[in-house]
């Protein structure tokens, strides 16, 4: 499945508009919670724990996009998380077609709080790549998009990375230098070797001073944490964060995030560290995989080109992490 | 020492327009970058180790600021993180005369990286109490103020905490359903029981599964690190935070911060749990402490008023965290 590059850049207005006006819903509905009479969202669903909630923003964001979607491009496949979540599946669902990739409502727990980091995501993937992404934060007035040969941008003005001309390499001494993002998630258990102990494990290693943790200590710049994958990858493409690290999202959390990332010259692989961390390939991400590692664009050094750089860091956050157990149907 | 409300709320019109200009002068030397002409800040000095920049922006926005300060109220003290670092005590020195307190640049990791999550701060304080506090966050579009006795505002225009009429208590089962914000700092030392260590098992602690953790999993919310202690603090007095929890941070960092979200209504005490942190009184944090737990506005519910269930946190809080190692001369 081709699609020509006129189409797709109607396509790209298309979805950049989608997310505006999906952007505006979603901020237009907290703020009628900020004079008190929605203070609590009513109707919400309890899917897995308190941490992981469903409100009704999300669906009714979602049945918009879905309608805009299927009434301009109705051969297009349509994959949202709201619709997905009601289905009894977990099978990747993503093949060759041209298909919309959609989170109505990424960083949910931020927005039932009125913390400013939550967004809507619209992916658009051919033949099992995302090539078109818009990410629209309204409440922090901040939209990202990418399309294919056109460039990553912020709020369409200012191109991304925002440091260019050169792009700076990763640090010699990556991740010392760098700042690390990582989520928490909602995957708590206490069980020695749970997903929690392994994260923690990792995030201890990556911001420890250089020696400590038994020589994985990585002394990163900064350890930040934003409760959205969304913005995370969005933040990476920009160059703001060198490292973003994680697993348990989903295709519709990064969908748009990877097309941007690419598009801005950033690498995406697995977080896992394979066996042979310090010389095995490094393959390009699974969109299905529901394990990432986001690495910023950079540019080259005088003994390095960017992508060398960006492999490295790749490889010194493989030494220092654990494996991550997500599993899902199919792959 | 005492300034008439009529004074107070000149002096308040005056940080803010500080606020404003000191926030584009921030602004405009980040945008310098965008283009690539000076990609990575020159003259960076090394305070205490990578971790710890201090950029020539810092600097000049602190010049800029004393200026303006220094010519309008020639009899009030001045108190900047920049004029402050370069002397040889680290004693407390703020008394009762009425004293600007200024950090320039709050999220100096941010800001070298890009990451909007930086700000400058602005506090104004009487009788050893913050009575004005500006924060602006220009690459938010976000400007946080107060003044004693006006409430506390985001962009001049929605008052604070956003969630009001009635604004909720906190969870009856908090720290469970709140969003806990903290920061990994600049401490990395691997030492067992460095102020490192103590965070790490006080974040774990926070995170896990109630039963987690021998007892003291709190499953909160979420986790956050934005990497800014004062836009910690603006966040909680805006509702979107419930908790923070912080050691090592100075009075600069903190003082507009305090300002603002005593005015809307929020807790600050201290980080370090007493003997019995049951029944200890909750007294209010002293400025140059630099030990902070701070919780969000809160309203009453049906058997509790919100300073209730604000105290009931601060206990939950203190059951589960370490005692961190922050000492300064003379406190």
């Amino acid at each position: 499945m081709s699609i020509k590059q006129e189409e797709l850049e109607e396509i790209y207005a298309f979805a950049v508009q989608l997310g505006k006006d999906a952007g505006a819903i979603l901020l237009e509905r907290a703020q009628e919670r900020f004079d008190g009479s929605k203070q609590a969202e009513q109707g919400h669903i309890e899917k897995v724990n308190a941490v992981d909630l469903v409100t009704q923003t999300d669906e009714d964001v979602e049945a918009f996009i879905k309608s805009k979607i299927t009434k301009q491009y109705p051969s297009h496949k349509f994959i949202g998380e709201e619709t997905y979540s009601r289905g009894v599946s977990r099978d990747y669902l993503i093949d060759d077609e041209p298909t919309w990739c959609i989170d109505p409502l990424d960083g949910t727990v931020n927005y039932m709080h009125l913390f400013p980091m939550f967004c809507v995501s619209i992916g658009f993937i051919v033949n099992g790549k995302p090539v078109i992404g818009v990410i629209h934060a309204p409440f922090l007035n901040q939209l990202f998009s990418s399309c294919s040969g056109k460039g990553a941008w912020l709020n369409e003005s200012q191109k991304m990375p925002l440091t260019r001309n050169p792009t700076p390499p990763l640090p010699p001494n990556a991740p010392s230098g760098c700042v690390f993002s990582c989520e928490w998630g909602k995957d708590r258990r206490d069980q020695p070797d749970s997903n929690l102990h392994r994260k923690v494990e990792s995030f201890f290693n990556m911001a420890s001073e250089i020696g400590g943790r038994e020589g994985k200590g990585g002394m990163v710049h900064g350890v930040r944490s934003l409760g959205s994958a969304t913005l995370d990858l969005a933040y990476v493409a920009m160059g703001a964060f060198d490292i973003w690290w994680e697993g348990g999202c989903w295709e519709w959390d990064v969908a748009a995030g990877i097309a941007i990332l690419k598009e801005a010259g950033g690498l995406i692989t697995t977080a896992n560290p394979p066996a042979d961390p310090a010389t095995a390939a490094i393959e390009e991400v699974k969109l299905g995989s529901r394990l990432y590692l986001a690495i910023r664009p950079a540019g080259p050094s005088a003994n390095e080109t960017g992508r060398q750089s960006q492999e490295r860091t790749v490889r010194e956050v493989w030494r220092r992490v654990r494996h991550l157990d997500y599993s899902r149907p199919g792959v």
